[in-house]
């Protein structure tokens, strides 16, 4: 018989003592969640010298399909929160999972999902620290929804955000857009696409330890919900300045583009998982681009447009004839429970 | 109209921004939270001297029905949170809160909700500094779902946990028992009670505070899901020993006990969402218990049983007669989505 998730798995009581111990534990190997309190305690004072910020991010992962190509709600559940530490500068430590698990959830799906969260952790080299386990009836969620939050330190020297984008700046990306979105898309089946294509959704903290060795970057985000296009209009918005993009510069994979133009998407409006935006000072951006090149997160990095001066905050998209559109921060939604 | 969330709330694009800007942030008042950058930056260095620990607890809230006298899951979502770091000694400082929403969800819902939620972050004293909001489609979650997690600071000298709790040490508690668990019981209408029953749902940390100035504490836990007899049981394992309550020292409302009585529920088994157990060496118990009734949520607080030595870990209930009985590990689920 398939072994599945029950009510009592959310009790609190010896069936969610047993889930934790003998599911959940193999898997994390870690002392501080094994201590089985209400709270994790961590050393982080030595580790942190004057001067130093604690950076803190939340993420909860309610993504339909839960499996897809290239990663599943567990992996992406990692990548999501941990690149939210990531391009604030801050180097990710530890991570809490709270799962809202759906009665009659198949054991060996959970099971699936909890190895791929596990090692992705690893690879990322965070630890799951602390986590809560609910149960709601049949129908009440759907399958699973994860979220994790993060903890981070970001050394004192390193100062990142959007106001410190300036009129000169290049804007980098690390690699092809919209392939998560295009995969999940791809994967509910939905619209009869055949492809290969993967989800990018990959930790980022790596390669951003690698950009940040390599020069001076004055912000990153990751382009998740809204693509590109939400983080530049966002960026510009703060920033009180015109970004312009290449249309030719933007590396975007053949099928991506192909499911984009079947559809009417726009790539720079679809979801990332795996890559982020950042802003170069000019002088500094070859060198953080040949950085990016080096690493295996960002072997199609490329420079994608340029920040300038602007009476009125806005994001622009140069076309290859010449000709410029306006990129609008996204109104709706084009794929709900992308992420 | 009523206005309702739609699934473009969700979408990282316009509808999001707004639904942040206008109804989250006028909320919660706090730079951190207003710079809408992926992570919250804290200068929390300052505050840790060498050797104090970092705190770090999450929850996640998908209680039914989503608001019940004495609470709503908004109230809920700080309390549990600020409760599970207090009860390790921690000071607990911020939070973060991941909302999944369910389309058509009413925006004059949402918004008492999250008026509640700031409300009582104030009152505990923490700052909600990052957020996420997920939306799904109807019929995928239940109305709203709530994650928070937190983190707070640990003075190095406070060292609580299971395994510091010794023979000879008393249990207190800070006022009666399963008031949470009969207050939704009763709330959900299901079993035509009537009665004016309040959920204890409180933050705990004020009360921490006063007990740790008053004496060394070995221990404390929060009793939520599986009640006093899943935190006893939990002690007992880890510590080795056998706990003994006294029946007669329980503190329970007339109300708890007429309706466990016609349902066959043991409050030792129900739910409290702002009652912790502690256990403290015998000559500091009093001091300690004075300490607890002095204050607002610690004026029904009793000893409520002792620690022995044990063969094999126990817990008993000794009753008005004499006679023990032992209080096992909860099996299964006496009520789903409690918390």
């Amino acid at each position: 018989m398939t072994e599945r998730i029950t009510l009592a798995h959310g009790s609190g009581g010896q069936a969610m003592q047993r889930l934790i111990k003998e599911r959940f534990l193999a898997q994390f190997d870690n002392a501080e969640l094994a201590r089985m309190e209400d709270q994790a305690q961590l050393a982080l004072a030595p580790m942190m010298a004057a001067g130093d910020r604690l950076a803190f991010a939340t993420d909860s992962f309610v993504v339909d399909p839960i499996e897809f190509p290239g990663g599943d709600i567990g992996k992406l559940a990692v990548c999501g929160t941990v690149n939210d530490l990531a391009v604030g500068g801050a180097l990710p430590h530890s991570l809490s999972v709270g799962l809202i698990l759906e009665e009659g959830l198949e054991m060996a799906v959970l099971d699936r999902l909890i190895t791929s969260l596990a090692a992705t952790a690893r690879a990322a080299g965070v630890q799951v620290v602390t986590g809560d386990t609910k149960v709601v009836h049949r129908g009440s969620c759907d399958k699973i929804f994860i979220n994790t939050s993060g903890i981070g330190v970001i050394p004192s020297h390193r100062q990142l955000g959007a106001h410190r984008v300036q009129p000169g700046d290049l804007i980098l990306v690390n690699g092809t857009l919209g392939d998560h979105g295009a995969a999940i898309l791809q994967a509910r089946g939905e619209l009869a696409l055949s492809g290969t294509l993967e989800s990018d959704c990959q930790p980022l903290n790596g390669l951003v330890e690698a950009m940040l060795a390599a020069g001076p970057v004055h912000a990153m985000r990751d382009a998740t919900r809204g693509g590109v296009a939400a983080v530049c209009n966002e960026i510009a918005e703060v920033a009180g300045l015109r970004l312009t993009l290449k249309e030719s510069a933007l590396p975007i994979h053949p099928q991506v583009r192909g499911i984009s133009e079947i559809l009417g998407l726009d790539p720079l409006l679809m979801a990332n998982e795996g890559k982020l935006v950042a802003f170069v000072a000019a002088e500094h951006a070859e060198a953080v681009l040949a950085a990016m090149r080096a690493h295996p997160s960002g072997r199609e990095a490329a420079i994608i447009g340029a920040v300038e001066p602007a009476a009125s905050h806005q994001v622009l998209v140069e076309g290859l004839y010449g000709t410029c559109r306006q990129l609008l921060m996204p109104v709706g939604e084009q794929l709900p429970r992308i992420c």
